[in-house]
């Protein structure tokens, strides 16, 4: 029976996956300083192994046959996403891939360089350069796949999604945004005016922050039996859903970032740990995408955590582990803190989706052949004025030059991250329409009855549906700017 | 060219090998407890896909081809390590040890259960069952190896040693120390009684013990860019040469054991920490056996920290690190305990080679068939009462039952401890004679001579020599109890 043989790759792939998710936490969490040469070359031949056995021909046979077999449900359902696994994997040549991936590399390491020298016509060569192979890429999976030019790289990151959806989407959020950035500002300079910022400084020890961030994640739902929490110069969630690693690092002069960046990948913690297990070791069991697991991240940092009635309950605790009592009047503007910046990273949830547009609208036309990588910089800047107001034109480092995902040729990924933070608001909006008490339970650390909306819409689901489809499913409409645009309003707008 | 083949598969066995010491190391260090049953399942899969890839039929076509190839002197050392490898690999049928797995782990879970009962009765069969399965496995090994049914089991673990070259010094051994350890304990008596022990009592911080741990890991050579120190249930030296991971456990009630164990587990380090690196990838470039290993772990455990003058440059160390000041003659005392007992890992290295001799000589008539599972209990007793005046005839949990080892199989493997702490005297012997500094460096913590000559003799050399070889090319002699004898006798004798 054929779906025995891809039910059997699947344990396969999943043990190295396994072993590729826990040596890569390793190396950024426990690894010796000099472990690392040896790791690279283990990791790199092991991604070989994985990406053999993945791509073997026989799997489209047994593909093939499998659609043909009696299977119920479940089966069916993972046997289409072993082949949307199967032909997103396969439909670049061999050849096309390692060139590609040295290319990528190379223009990585330029660019770490040359960042930080702000050297844009060091690094434009080697940006060329995959941009170049980035266009032959979208070419050969757009020919494959059916699909745009575009829409053809989202589809690696968020099955589904279409640009034609999505553009329309950012363009009212675009649009509300340009105007409404300006209000937030004059609505926090007028509430400070009123009572001045209390500065974000103390002493608060390491341990002391790290047993109040395993408080808040336990509290929040992180199963602490199939997870952990230490340092890494990066925080990130990574390891397999029987135990996720998330990281996080310490300031000792203030608590709140660290705390902010534990809810966040808390969040994208509960979304693997909560995946259904009969499933793990087909790509059915794996979370749907970028831009839901984003969702859920933004979920826990921003519709929970930095919701007022979520620091009613928070301050006690943070009380009881840092020895500091925080009024909730001082400690809001803090979490709400609204500031217009050149970089995406440290952008608030107000300004963020303007950096994420910007580089949406580059990028389909970077790819479309429409604009060229010489021309980024005038590009990038004429977008950042008229988005921000803010200049980069004598700075490309903060400009086109800013991220990575560019030099790692990883197009079509950026929409991610606001795709997230309005699915969020949706499914927020959609939950609290079914349970009015959501606040309330938040302000009292209760946080199963949402969990469980979670749980049921989101988490059970896997891979199960299309991006667009589970967002549907989940909260009964297609995705809608308005939810987010009430979420942003009504937390930053005049009252 | 087969040698490039050869080559290019020790590459991808060691990147299955890497992944698999850092999982190892991870599930004992830093895995979430919920984590266990998705590693077993990952790692399983991986070490299935090791020995799949390195016991693959072509290999023998490989070996033979390459074995006619103009190869250099390094090249060939290679090939027949690869070989050796393949045939201690690929001797038994793929059936028979699937078999054997199942019947080890079943009777490894019921010795955990049932050792804690004393239940030998409930025990026997499930050992029965091993036992006839390792007497297959002895007689399919000595068939291919054209080696003793005994012999044949040695050589998995320390090649090139012979039950006719280690029995006779055992026996000395064995000789020597029916009567000396009553003088030992006699001599100890005497000591005693003169100066009473100073208890090994005190409150001694985790993290200062850490850190003293590190100071001596450091002094003693270890580099803590390519390893680390952590804590785990049972103490290990475990990870990648490149990354090598040792644990400890602490007691906040005294700090002698930790840091003998940390010592201990140091010398396994340097010994992995110094192999060649260009061989890595090849079976030639390992460790060549555990008695070898074990030589390298009692060297620094035993010739350097149990040495008296170590404790001259120690113990300002230790009152640096923990604010304690103990003198020499209150700490030797302890370094030197000697005390007969039933149980084997906490023998001291007195008494230690009479629990191993016992088994070995239990473990040669078990395989040969000349004793029954059944009659070990009385076996073991009489041995027990014979050598260190102890029973335990109504206490198998503390005779047959002790160790794992033989419920999971691994007969041939206990001679090892005890060929490694008389190779680790030898050794000493060898490396005095050329360096009589030898003692003055340690008394002064400088490391560096003696490590020179543990590289150049021993680390380096990998596994390019047989067992013996190796320690003759080392010594300029053959195994020789009379160095063992020797230092016991100026150690722990009357003087």
């Amino acid at each position: 029976m054929s779906f025995q043989k891809l039910d059997e790759l699947g344990h396969r792939l999943e043990a190295l996956e396994h072993a590729l998710a826990i040596l890569g936490a390793d190396e950024a969490i426990h690894m010796a300083v000099g472990g690392g040469e040896k790791r690279a070359e283990a990791m790199g031949t092991l991604a070989g192994m994985y990406h053999r056995q993945a791509s073997a021909s026989e799997i489209a046979g047994w593909i093939d046959a499998a659609e043909r077999e009696d299977l119920d449900e479940e089966q069916a359902a993972a046997v289409r996403e072993f082949k949307r696994h199967y032909v997103n994997l396969t439909c670049l040549p061999a050849e096309f891939v390692e060139r590609q991936t040295n290319t990528r590399m190379r223009c990585e390491q330029l660019w770490r360089d040359l960042r930080a020298k702000n050297d844009w016509a060091g690094f434009l060569p080697a940006l060329e350069g995959v941009i170049a192979l980035a266009r032959e890429e979208a070419a050969m999976r757009a020919q494959v796949l059916g699909l745009g030019l575009y829409d053809s790289m989202i589809e690696q990151y968020d099955p589904g999604n279409r640009t034609a959806d999505i553009a329309p989407v950012f363009d009212t959020l675009k649009t509300f945004l340009k105007d409404f950035v300006p209000e937030a500002l004059a609505v926090q300079a007028e509430r400070l005016a009123k009572r001045p910022l209390k500065p974000l400084s103390g002493v608060y020890p390491v341990d002391r922050q790290r047993e109040l961030g395993l408080a808040m994640m336990a509290a929040v739902g992180f199963d602490l039996s199939h997870g952990s929490l230490s340092v890494s110069h990066h925080p990130f969630c990574g390891g397999v859903p029987s135990d996720v690693r998330i990281t996080t690092r310490y300031r000792t002069t203030e608590f709140l970032s660290s705390l902010m960046g534990v809810l966040h990948e808390t969040g994208h913690a509960l979304y693997e740990q909560n995946l259904p297990k009969k499933w793990s070791h087909w790509p059915l069991g794996k979370a749907r995408g970028m831009a839901v697991h984003e969702s859920q991240s933004l979920f826990v940092e921003k519709q929970l955590g930095r919701n007022p009635a979520f620091w009613q309950w928070a301050l006690p605790v943070v009380d009881k582990y840092l020895g500091e009592s925080w009024s909730m009047d001082d400690i809001i503007p803090h979490v709400h803190r609204v500031e217009r910046g050149l970089i995406r990273v440290d952008a608030d949830e107000v300004t963020y989706p303007l950096h994420v547009i910007l580089r949406f609208e580059l990028e389909q036309d970077l790819i479309q052949g429409r604009l060229q990588p010489v021309d980024l910089p005038e590009a990038w800047d004429a977008k950042m004025r008229e988005y921000l107001g803010l200049s980069t034109i004598d700075n490309p480092a903060d400009g086109p030059m800013q991220d990575v995902h560019w030099a790692s040729g990883a197009f079509g990924y950026f929409p991610s991250y606001t795709l997230g933070a309005m699915m969020a608001a949706q499914q927020w909006a959609a939950l609290t329409k079914e349970y009015p008490a959501a606040d309330r339970d938040i302000a009292r650390g209760e946080f199963a009855a949402i969990n469980g909306w979670r749980r049921d819409k989101i988490w059970s689901q896997a891979s199960r549906w299309s991006t667009p489809e589970l967002l549907e499913r989940a909260t009964g409409e297609k995705l809608n700017a308005d939810h987010f645009i009430g979420h942003i309003r009504a937390r930053y707008g005049a009252v």
